[in-house]
């Protein structure tokens, strides 16, 4: 118990961040299901992969178990009870709402696992750019798994908003944190940061990727 | 060899039903595959996925080898004949009549993947809720696999077809049986039996999942 | 340091064709990508997916690691800057032209991959037929997620070119050879040289699979 009060205050609010990361990540599947009018079944699926593809794919690739759902078994209560209550209560004129609402807790998702991913990878003892690549498969696979099973091109290979460019960039940062000689704890709470703030700027001040000029 | 007659005739039983729910599944593949009108290549590749691509994600989930089908070779044999049988002999008018005859043994390859998938999964020491989680992917996933691939939105996920959920129901019938101290043997044959039982009444009766109010 | 001149010319060659197949297989993906108007992030994923897409599931189904890409990330590097490049510099114009040019490399790539991945699992200890399926999934799956991804039914599966056929052929003559006493090495050169012959043949005299009569 030889912890700071700054890691205690910060191990909380990344516990925090995680369950509002996934807590986005879900609902973001909870909502293509909605559109799509898929019954409990669909639903329960497509969240899940939402919330948990991307860690379970880049723990398939590392070769890592138990996977986070299966330690963390409250999570599918959680999903399961979260969709029978949207078919109970949610209407077609939540989605958007839902939708814009999301931003913020999305970007707590995308900085806290991609940099997450970054350090599980480097623990796993794997270079720095398949480190990097496994930060970014985390958040943005389960998005990914989620479009390609409901029928859509996913949003995150055509939409050009960087989103896994920048946890690519974030995860660097990881990176070279841990080059440093920063602790594993450290390096993952100022990755996130960075990728969070990041992100939120981009949703701000609307950047873009460039696009083919054909 | 202290089997009793009717444990005898279980296992018989059981494999007999494991045969009919594969031969199911995979001619599911068949079917949309013709369908699709995928050449051999795609039937066989198609057929396989609805015939062996829930339980090996399972597998690869619960990080267990070999597969059925890297076990059972024979069973690929068995489908790339039945490509081959389909391509010379079947034809537009043979599909819808094969779909209403398959609802039987479908119903068959349900309770015994779902049961068989719950207990192997509580034999892999995970908890009730992931074992009930794996009960449902092995007969489940196949199908999401076969629809997936050959781009059409899983049928699963939006036919309002009490199925997944009948797997999750008789998973738990699984899960409890073992809990009261019953062998797996029995577990299975009881579970499989309610599901294939509750699975052919909500054909029969034309059940329903609660659908979106919107 | 006792091979002879013959193995070290064929190493080499090998090497040599791996990196070509490797390039075609990528520019599958990249093209794909320009197709469906995807931004650097989609085209980075699928041309990732379309290159390393089908060792990766043989491995994963093996149970084998490291993954090639994780081996040899250079080139990760690699598709990263073609994808940059192509970004700035493809133009719709280039897309058929490309397509045409790469049947060549692309016969590269089906021979060293099938006959490679037959060898690979054959040394993993599965049995012919698996081996077989292994060699087939290696070259083929990387196009079949290629396509999935972005949407496509995979051209694989209703092409009715003779492609994964020619590869399932060589997966049995390099299992043959394995079992006549040949060397790996030798069993995987031939097996390599006498797909791509058929592959070539394929092309050049338009063979074309059995179609449905329906």
């Amino acid at each position: 118990m030889n912890q700071t009060l700054g890691e205690w205050l910060v191990t909380y609010g990344t516990q925090a961040f995680e369950i509002i990361g996934t807590l986005a990540f879900a609902l973001s599947g909870l909502i293509e299901a909605a559109r799509k009018k898929l019954d409990l079944v669909g639903m329960a699926i497509v969240t899940s992969l939402a919330a948990f593809g991307g860690g379970t794919l880049r723990d398939i690739l590392l070769d890592r178990r138990p996977f986070f759902w299966v330690q963390n078994e409250i999570w599918i209560w959680a999903i399961l009870i979260m969709c029978a209550l949207a078919l109970v209560f949610m209407r077609a004129r939540h989605i958007e709402l839902t939708e814009r609402t999301m931003q913020l807790p999305d970007a707590f998702g995308l900085g806290i696992f991609a940099a997450g991913g970054t350090q599980i990878a480097i623990t796993a003892g794997v270079s720095p750019i398949i480190a990097v690549v496994m930060g970014v498969i985390t958040p943005v696979f389960g998005g990914v798994l989620r479009d390609v099973v409901v029928n859509e091109i996913p949003r995150a290979f055509n939409d050009h908003q960087p989103y896994a460019v920048i946890a690519f960039a974030g995860g660097w940062l990881v990176v070279g944190l841990n080059l440093l000689g920063w602790s594993s704890f450290w390096s993952v709470a100022t990755g996130a940061l960075v990728i969070t703030a990041l992100r939120l700027m981009a949703v701000a001040f609307g950047w873009r990727l460039p696009t083919w000029r054909v």
